[in-house]
């Protein structure tokens, strides 16, 4: 038996999101992934993901691992594994690992990018990868309330239900916005993410640089622990998940 | 009688080009946004636009021209025309002209950019504004071939059947590769283009930059006025109308 870890990119806007779901519910990252693992080893293959990435949501380093006794020498492995996948779809990074390796346990922390489309009208290029927020957003506000959220905190009230967890707690490690022309990201890094976390916590920031709340009210939210004291969930298609470390 | 200039962004993706067709061809730019000027005034308007781009090519500064009875306010013209336009075309900049502007023969010059994604497996989120070119190139030979391309001169070699016109000479004012991380853009802007021209010269210099052509044939090629001496056309999808001078 070899064990693998490989890197993805994918454009989600296609997929029901990474983790394999009842047919009725479309098509997914993941379903595709392992019909093309089935294609390439004749063997029925079961992969572990990073990050199990909602609906319309996209990566640019999603790490996925899995055992296999195919003989694909490592360095063939992103070529022949695109060779079946999809366009939107992309392997791009392969190498073999020990056993104990698994893309979501061993991972120590994880960065997402949010993108938001700030011009006045949509740009038609981008509409797949970002959210657009037509009206002047104050950054620096945007920044002082995210800055609060850095840190161990429990983060209950950024978390949607339906992913029951053990603990809600998580450290945030990064959280920056910046902006680039008409757009602007916020890159945000941490040991781990809550169901719709990142998307949460963005719809509470573009409130704050909306002036519909204050930066100082980030505290009270944490403390409250309650979801519905957070702002609304940003739309999926702003978000990506860049990288994973190990 | 009141006369306008929109300026358009588009993806390509999805339509046979700009220019109205026969039914069998599909959807086209211009038949959408003639759709919608008839949903918004009641009138059936013609409009002119600066370049026909085609099947597959984008514009973030297409400019169209036409005439109007309809008095809705120019401040509200983009806003009114993008709520009856699908996502991928966008109405951005609407000023009032005079009667003897005309989107393509007013025009003095056009901006084109061609993308090349360079990187050893295709960006996803590029693959609809990119050629994907995996082997590495030469810039400045390709630099050092586009220069040759350079002021004015009879394009022929650059030219695809289809299109008749009265003369082959244009003028190009500038032609410059820049790269950017694993991207190679060409921009070039000239007084005028041939039928698929800007493809035929990313198709030729790419050869350049592979090493398959020496720099210095681009004069024979130009001098021998036939488009076999010419490269490959690149595919639509690397191809943006930027902006058009007036």
């Amino acid at each position: 038996m070899r064990y693998l870890k490989i890197t993805l990119a994918y454009e989600g806007t296609a997929y029901a999101g990474w983790q394999i779901q009842p047919a009725s519910h479309g098509l997914t990252i993941q379903g595709i992934v392992e019909g093309a693992l089935e294609r390439l080893t004749g063997e029925k293959i079961r992969v572990a993901a990073a990050g199990r990435t909602d609906a319309g949501v996209h990566a640019r380093g999603q790490v996925i691992s899995f055992a296999t006794s195919s003989t694909i020498p490592v360095d063939r492995w992103t070529w022949a594994l695109n060779s079946v996948l999809p366009q939107d779809i992309v392997a791009w990074e392969a190498a073999e690992v020990g056993p104990e390796f698994h893309a979501r346990f061993s991972a120590k922390s994880k960065t997402y990018r949010y993108c938001i489309d700030n011009g006045l009208f949509p740009d038609v290029f981008w509409r797949r990868f970002s959210w657009h927020v037509r009206q002047p957003l104050d950054l620096a506000a945007m920044q002082q309330a995210a800055d609060s959220l850095k840190g161990r905190h429990d983060f209950r009230a950024f978390a949607a239900a339906g992913r029951p967890v053990r603990s809600y707690v998580r450290e945030i490690q990064e959280i920056t916005w910046t902006r680039r022309d008409n757009f602007i990201y916020l890159d945000i890094k941490a040991d781990g993410f809550l169901y719709h976390m990142v998307r949460i916590i963005v719809g509470t920031l573009v409130e704050v640089g909306l002036g519909k709340r204050k930066p100082t009210e980030m505290a009270a939210i944490l403390a409250g622990r309650r979801r519905e004291l957070a702002g609304p969930t940003a739309p999926p298609q702003g978000l990506c998940l860049e990288r994973v470390e190990y």
